[in-house]
């Protein structure tokens, strides 16, 4: 059964969804827009179903092992000052090759706080692929603050692999990530965290992957930014509890007054887990930034190009 | 003023001291030996002055600027049961250049807990090269637990290296280890910690390391075995509050059903921070046993040659 709803967006909504939904978001398929804590309009595919909840704000979106390829959208975006929390629930059947693209746009213009708090679950059968990509972003030139408190736990099944693309592009005053990630045998992770914080921007990444199944396996890359006066803690945590394989790479760029602290825990609990972390803070490539400035760029123009490229 | 108190020494403490000063311990020059709770015998040299301290127990190293190329031997012994807590506070003048040779043993028959918590603090001036050996040990068919929690804190100033390198052979039912260091400018810090375990035995270290300093540099070493059902728990932190350069490696292997698990930090709160951290987890090298066994050593003795080379 495929439903559909459909709704007129403002300039601003549209302009934000622009920023986080890299896919391209349209009303069509499956996918659902939250707006300042109200489903707007949602639609489903022949392979995806979302249902709202009716405990609690939210959605369950049921994916069925037919579905290969796919996409769902999820945005979420505030206009609004307040706050907003939201439990979003996949079931993904065996089989199911799917993309869910979610993310967070704040416009703000108030005074007051505006904050989402998406708490996501992932039930994520055998033999899945799922990629799953989350862009946070905040805008607007309100004093309000601008928050995203994002809880993602992600179950996965045997055989199955889960990406996890996660970005902060800009403007989040502040953020505590927690995610918890577990994996039965053969299960395979791979994670893409990208932050960048400036001014007084305070983030927490919290993330919790525990390599419960035989020859499972966890790739985890994260790559941050710090400017300005603002912080960042980054707290990942791998444990192998199986004969398992884990790669932990966490690398900083620190500018002006940043701090950066990084806090990678690696527990290996079975003999044949292997753990391997790696972690670097630093300044900016002093060798990069002369060769740009040969070619003419200014260094604030050297900078933002040798960023971009260590983000990407 | 030289002074000198020597001593007759049985068999026991004889043999141990053997195994914990590698740097062969004679009653000559400056030195002091405790045993069982009690200063049994201590020497001066002509630039090394010990003093017994008179508010609690423990004795007050002061070092000349003129010792160069200079040893004091400091170890400590117990062959019976109980808790000895001592503190040693070491005072170590300008462009002194000096070896510090410490350690504690345990030879335990008893059914009741020996427990020796060593509380260290250096006082380093400028221009120094200081070196501090620790070995851990404990030995002895006792059933009750071996026990040695030492806190070491190290205050190194301007232009001094500090080497610190501290071992745990064996037969140390627990132990947790603090130690915490400040480097001044140009101040340099090399750590070397090897830490087996079996059966049993459980073992954390902490260790904290503030690069105050411009220039300051940390380059620490950890390497450790687990075997049987122990468990280890490292914490290094290294906190670069300046112009610095730190360099933390964590090296283990796991055998058996012990635990490891490393929690390195690093916290960059200055620009010119330059902070690296790595960290493995794994089993013992297949391949090096495979090759090891076709020369003609059974498995157990290849275990042996490998892990002893990786702890070298």
């Amino acid at each position: 059964m495929e439903s559909n709803q459909t709704a007129k967006l403002d300039k601003v909504t549209e302009d934000v969804l622009k920023v986080i939904d890299s896919y391209g978001f349209k009303q069509e398929g499956a996918y659902n827009l939250r707006l300042n804590g109200m489903a707007v309009c949602h639609g489903d595919s022949r392979h995806i179903h979302i249902v709202k909840k009716e405990d609690k704000p939210g959605i369950d979106i049921h994916i069925s092992g037919e579905a290969k390829d796919e996409q769902v959208h999820i945005p979420v975006v505030m206009s609004q000052e307040g706050v907003d929390v939201v439990y979003n629930d996949f079931y993904i059947e065996d089989g199911a090759d799917v993309t869910i693209i979610a993310g967070c746009g704040i416009h703000g213009e108030g005074c007051s706080e505006t904050r989402h708090d998406g708490i996501h679950a992932f039930h994520v059968g055998k033999g899945c692929n799922v990629k799953y990509v989350e862009n946070h972003y905040a805008e607007g030139n309100g004093t309000g603050q601008k928050v995203l408190n994002p809880v993602t736990k992600i179950y996965v099944g045997e055989d199955s692999t889960f990406t996890l693309e996660t970005t902060q592009i800009k403007g989040v005053d502040s953020t505590e990530r927690e995610n918890y990630i577990e994996l039965a045998d053969n299960a395979k992770l791979f994670v893409t965290e990208k932050l960048m914080t400036d001014e007084g921007q305070t983030a927490i990444s919290n993330m919790d992957v525990e390599l419960n199944g035989e020859n499972s396996s966890a790739r985890i890359v994260s790559r941050s930014v710090g400017k300005g006066t603002s912080r960042q803690v980054f707290h990942p945590r791998a444990i192998g509890n199986n004969r398992c394989h884990a790669h932990v790479q966490c690398d900083s760029i620190i500018m002006d007054t940043a701090e950066i602290s990084s806090i990678p825990e690696i527990d290996a609990k079975h003999v044949d887990a292997q753990i391997i972390h790696e972690a670097a803070i630093g300044r900016i490539n002093d060798e990069q930034l002369v060769k740009l400035r040969t070619f003419g760029l200014n260094e604030e123009e050297a900078e933002a190009v040798i960023i971009e490229s260590f983000l990407k």
